[in-house]
């Protein structure tokens, strides 16, 4: 029972199930550039390129939506080149959706030098050290130039254990959500808020309720996965979940790990995005049901096994631990593109399965099977 | 007018087409994994691995034989290890023919600790420094570990301007082409003998006299493009041309760049292998059929066109220079791969007009043309 109403002339997001014994929701996003399920994970994308994948490798993957970083792609190629280049779509060859960051995560994440004030925030470029200044209008403006389907709010991402300074970052969030309202021109992009409010119930829903007030695509839950622990994560979640608009999605940034995709879509997450998949790979760490496998290990050195026995992936069906380890510590790049589409192949599938189990009203069950049987790396 | 014999009951090399005006030849090599239509460029797997490369990219290039290097793999991950997951097919995943070389090339090659007997050379691993001594007996057994379709000799890689050592190396290299010979024991892999001799067209002579008096599938020409000028390199595949049997094909070792597909195809030349164009694609460098693209260059920076208008590769196909070139700065994985991609298609796409223009017999005006319009890197 589709309960969708248009969110703008060319975004929209259709309720298809919510779960009876979970906060699960099952859902279709609709962009310029094609629908999402979901719920959904988004490979990340930071420079206009999913590390060690072409276009051609995410859409053989099934992915549906790819996220890239402003703070990046700013500073490098620069937005108005790639607005030359015909925007970001055809820049990096995805015609499938896109979102964009505002950057806020990352230049309050940066060393060094920094200046927040009520204007916006200065830093120190990680490239050259040259210095820029980041408003709630500047970023608007770049994620316009850039040309993503869907784009983020400026917000500032403060330590998420500090009640008083979180009161007045949440704040300054609040005051740029309501700027970058403002300077948003293009009607063919989603413009999605950000609650902030760090591990503080009262600051999560008063976030809430101050964002819901205004008009907003969606809403990105940020802060999190900053250092909390998982209890406080979920429990932020548990706080949004009543709060947050039924017919708008819900975007959890930077989370998740395979047990993160589950306990927070239980807690009614719609998105995730995350570098764990890919990053790990890079290190030689394969994601399979069981848990992480490190493929630099000495013992898969001759086993002829694939990462797992039954995925249906290019990598597992054509290669066996043994090579891909001989890769790895030959530091082959053909090794870290491998053990990359494995692992973005899992988390996509998974996702996918997850969606599946969601509309025929078994979610918690598949839940309770996947985390049985999967160890995550312990204190994570 | 096919004139093949069996050289052994899984290889035999067939004729089709020798040239008028030139020495060009177009044959079918047969092989247990495959036919390889000749001339042929094979694509350098050093690690089992075409650098950034899946086998399914391969097949998609159309590679038909890939080189892999016996040096390399037995210290790492060991011909034991490849043979118990196998065999080097399955363990790299590529069902189509492989050649290995025997190594001779990369211990002559090695900084440090060598010692060179009749019996051998002894080496320092470039890994570890551990010490190892391959003898012709050595090498054959690794690759008939490793299992590839086309086996190489043992060969001596001297200096090739100095005489009287390129005697001796010569006669040692003959010695151990006649153990090389004595130690084969598969019927299912060719074994290729290796002329040497330098610059010396006498040392030549004498060396493809004594090797063609064995009984070899086909003859590798070693110790060329190693320092000596392309003139000198011309006037040994001249004199090697009538001296070398017609109906066994002719391997040009470690060779070449475009325009030298063209000039020692036109001597003679059936086969060649390169690190060229997978090397520089991973240093920025792509091939086009006027030269070599710098996309380092700024003034690609915000160039929309791809490498080159008409190519039909992936990369051509789907991105321009100002992202190849954002990504090679970047020092993003996907730029390595779209750029060795495009450049193995150059050099593969290449050769099959080359092998086309052989059988309408129109290759000297493919190479006139060819060779007008390629700008050479200077003084390569």
């Amino acid at each position: 029972m589709p309960e969708g109403r248009p969110l703008s002339m060319t975004f929209s997001f259709d309720l298809i199930k919510e779960d009876d014994r979970t906060a699960a929701r099952a859902g279709m996003m609709r962009t310029p550039h094609g629908d999402v399920p979901t719920p959904v994970f988004a490979p990340v994308g930071t420079l206009a390129t999913v590390k060690a994948m072409t276009p051609a490798d995410l859409h053989e993957l099934g992915a549906t939506l790819i996220l890239a970083n402003t703070y990046h792609l700013y500073l490098r190629p620069g937005a108005d080149l790639v607005a030359r280049m015909g925007g970001l779509h055809r820049f990096m060859g995805w015609d499938g959706p896109i979102l964009t960051d505002s950057g806020g995560f990352q230049v309050f994440s940066l060393e060094g030098l920094r200046q927040i004030t009520d204007d916006g925030v200065t830093f120190r470029s990680h490239i050259d050290g040259s210095i820029h200044t980041f408003t709630p209008e500047l970023v608007i403006t770049a994620q316009e130039k850039l040309g993503a389907d869907i784009i983020m709010a400026f917000d500032e991402c403060p330590d998420p254990t500090d009640y008083d300074y979180n009161v007045q970052a949440m704040e300054r969030t609040h005051r740029w959500a309501e700027r970058c309202l403002a300077a948003k021109t293009r009607d063919d992009q989603a413009l999605f808020g950000i609650v902030q409010g760090g591990v503080f119930a009262d600051l999560r829903a008063q976030s809430a309720e101050f964002l819901t007030s205004l008009d907003f695509a969606g809403y990105g839950i940020g802060g999190l996965s900053v250092g909390e622990t998982k209890a406080e994560m979920h429990a932020m979640l548990e706080v949004l979940h009543p709060l947050l608009p039924r017919h708008k999605p819900r975007y959890l940034m930077g989370v998740g790990s395979p047990e993160d995709l589950f306990e927070c879509v239980a807690r009614g997450v719609d998105q995730f995005d995350c570098v764990l998949p890919t990053r790990i790979a890079r290190n030689g760490a394969a994601l399979t049901r069981r848990g992480r496998l490190n493929l630099r290990n000495a013992r898969f050195a001759d086993d002829p096994a694939p990462i797992e026995e039954d995925c249906p992936c290019y990598t597992c069906r054509t290669f066996s631990r043994a090579y891909l380890r001989h890769l790895i510590v030959a530091k082959e790049i053909t090794g870290l593109r491998l053990t990359t589409l494995h692992n973005l192949h899992f988390m996509l599938e998974t996702m996918r399965r997850i969606r599946r189990s969601i509309l025929d009203g078994t979610f918690a069950d598949y839940k309770a099977e996947f985390l049985a049987s999967y160890q995550p790396v312990p204190g994570k």
